[in-house]
């Protein structure tokens, strides 16, 4: 009987080992996990400090019990795996009442992603905090309970964002304008905190489009978020907690301050047993997310993968590729071997009241290096007929390559519920498929007056790049 | 000079107009308009009766003195064009005052679409009612607000739909369950009526899935619209006025009817002229909307054009397809031969509280006539991710075929607001580029907690028929 040892209980080693299971239910099946949560939803996480989720057993999809029981995997919670022997192909686990040398047919590395620690002054003071983990959660959430019971009692009125509301909170930081940071400032500000954001370069959302980035810096603004632009954070200041964030320029006071600076893949355990890495730093797979090492697989967010457009590997950690990857792998393990398809680079956000979603490369820089001569236009257009009593506006960038006409990537930004974000779901295909943006223009989409205008907004923005060409 | 003819002033015919114009500020640009609205949204007619649209000149996107003043097209509204001479090339139109005979280089017919008039006994009493142009649009205003000046004197309780409302009005009958009929449905039951549909097959919308049919049927019932399925409306009883619809099997008292049972392409004037018409009965024309006579052009509700993913000639009369394949005469007549792409058949529709779409082919035996073996599967998923506080389920149904892969068309429906149309973009490019349904399960869509789960809909869609392959 055949052995599937799985290093990681999150969303890449969970889809992995239920796939394999249900493919082939002989197949021993044998997950690893140093934690106690398995196949969470970190990317619920935000709306559960808010206060929108109840509970974080809300976040996880599957229990451990229910996939032990009902999948027949053998998971083991509170197992760290310290070292893989692909020569034996056995693992090492390391739990609380000692040692298992586990050997494997096929390995599964899932060891995920860290939260990336910057060299900022004072980052081990009291009321520092990172969004990484189910219990950086946890954490959070206990902040913002303590902080609204004080405020209950005090009702304080500390700064500008305050002065309209009952109470107020804070204020605190937010040190990173990426998605963590976008979602935790409506998380914080939704709680009455004053949110001050601090960003090293000179917009937010740094992968959308610059037209992205200002409408959604534009949004905060009205939320009365305070934006630091070409914030250079070099401490945090505080006898034994965090009073204050020191940037080149400024000195904020702060009650609390999140750090929300990106991520990078946890690879030492795979680096120790000979695994490569790639040139992004996470571990180098083929398109079957295959390893170096023989049977040996790497997936989520330690992994790097393909991006459809250049061919080239990229570190986009994010949910859906582990997902796919783990799924993809768990065919393979089980004898159909399958590629779970390279990334786009698309991503979601909501920030308050406005959504925005990319794909694709946007970037020039990143463009001409792939060899593509890179044009891009932005245009506004409303989100449903003119005459509609319902409505916004939708802002789309479109970033082709002049030559060949070929659609290279889109930015998009609306109000929440005018459709940014599934409007994308138009241009991942147009990305995917290296559609002509006149091919795209051509393209039939949906119409009726309370969803778009004739054209939608991402064929208008084809029409105008088209000839601009 | 170079002079360029257009028949009809709707969506086609300015399209065409407006573009030829801009590419070549010196063409002649002549528009023969019969009636006196231009480039009128008629898709929001059903909103402008609802009473959401206060006044009809809203529906018009630019005004015949815009045409005119500042885009210097020669428009003539009120004038019929009653011949074509192709050897000549000349047209003839009639007007208030008298006949001008027009020389065209480029001729453009956009002629449009008729209300189809269903053998139905008393189809001329009154309160029987059509939704083909403006002046059946204002004519239903018209009754509405008569209605409802007179249910604020009467207050009559009528009938089952209105026991829990304070006024109703009706009962109205509508024939047909297509678009017109669904939007009308909810234009009238906003006004309080009590609405009775009749529909000849055994589901509405017979374009959508069955899935979709269902979950609107579904709804129509929850909103206490009586719909009648199977239903043969043999007549309208009463004297003058239309009293009761009377089917094989039943006999239903209303006081108005609304007649919305499809269009037929508007071929006459063609015809006479010798262009060819194709097999679904509307004008033939090439990929770049020409007929079988040189320099003679169709385009929007009165001409085929042909299907993505058969290649076959289709007559799916629909707004973009008219503003598309304008736009592509308007710059082929100006010297850039362009074709304006084929249809997908892509349809969206709001139904009170729920939204629908669909695209390609679903139908089994179309499939199978185009060398198809098709499969269909259905799920229902979460619109958003299960623990964000708000959502709805999203049902998806796609066709494949089944040796192939290949995905074939696809049908949506969710709560309005939650995504089922938006998300139909993401179906129009794999049936557009014949994408397989292994590689579209594996695109990169954008996900975040309150716009989706990891696996959007349509991919999980994706996953389930795969399966089944």
């Amino acid at each position: 009987m055949s052995t599937f040892v799985v290093v990681g209980g999150d969303a890449a080693g969970m889809s992995a080992a239920s796939k394999a299971k249900r493919e082939n239910p002989d197949l021993d099946v044998v997950v690893f996990e140093q934690g106690e949560w398995v196949s969470y939803g970190a990317c619920g996480l935000p709306y559960y400090i808010k206060g929108e989720i109840q509970s974080l057993e809300d976040l996880v999809s599957v229990t451990p019990e229910q996939f032990r029981e009902e999948r027949e995997i053998d998971l083991r919670t509170g197992h760290e795996v310290v070292d893989i022997d692909p020569d034996q192909q056995t693992v090492i686990a390391q739990h609380e009442a000692g040692e298992v040398v586990q050997p494997y047919d096929h390995l599964l590395i899932a060891t995920g992603a860290a939260t990336v620690t910057p060299p900022i002054g004072g980052f081990d003071k009291e009321g520092v905090y990172t969004l990484g983990s189910m219990s950086d959660g946890k954490d959070l959430r206990e902040y913002v309970a303590r902080s609204r019971e004080d405020q209950d009692l005090q009702q304080p009125d500390r700064g500008p964002a305050c002065q309209f509301l009952e109470t107020c909170s804070g204020p605190v930081g937010i040190v990173g304008g990426g998605y963590i940071g976008v979602e935790m400032a409506e998380a914080l500000a939704a709680n009455d905190f004053e949110v001050h954001l601090f960003q090293r370069g000179d917009r937010i959302l740094t992968s959308f489009s610059e037209a992205t980035s200002e409408a959604v810096l534009d949004h905060l603004d009205e939320q009365d978020v305070a934006v630091y632009l070409n914030a250079e954070v070099t401490s945090f200041d505080g006898d034994n907690a965090v009073e204050a964030v020191v940037t080149n320029e400024d000195h904020v006071p702060v009650e609390m301050v999140l750090v929300g600076t990106g991520v990078r893949p946890r690879t030492a355990l795979a680096e120790d047993a000979g695994v490569e890495l790639g040139p992004t730093g996470a571990i180098a797979t083929d398109s079957y997310r295959e390893t170096n090492l023989p049977s040996v697989y790497a997936a989520g967010d330690c992994a790097e993968t393909q991006h459809v457009v250049t061919g080239e590997p990229v570190y986009i950690p994010l949910a859906l590729t582990a997902n796919r990857h783990g799924r993809a792998i768990g065919q393979t393990v089980t004898g159909e071997r399958t590629e779970g398809g390279g990334v786009a680079g698309t991503a979601a956000v909501k920030a308050f009241d406005v959504e925005a979603a990319r794909t694709g490369i946007l970037n020039h820089e990143t463009a001409q290096a792939a060899g593509f001569d890179p044009l891009t236009e932005t245009i506004d257009a409303n989100s449903r007929a003119g005459y509609y009593p319902e409505g916004g506006t939708v802002r789309v960038t479109l970033t082709i390559d002049r030559p060949s006409g070929r659609v290279l990537g889109g930015s998009l930004v609306s109000e929440y519920g005018e459709g940014a974000v599934h409007r994308s779901h138009a241009l991942v295909g147009a990305v995917t498929e290296g559609v002509s943006v006149e091919d795209f223009a051509n393209y039939d989409l949906a119409y009726a007056p309370p969803f778009n205008t004739t054209w939608d907004p991402v064929l208008t923005a084809a029409k105008v790049v088209e000839r601009r060409r």
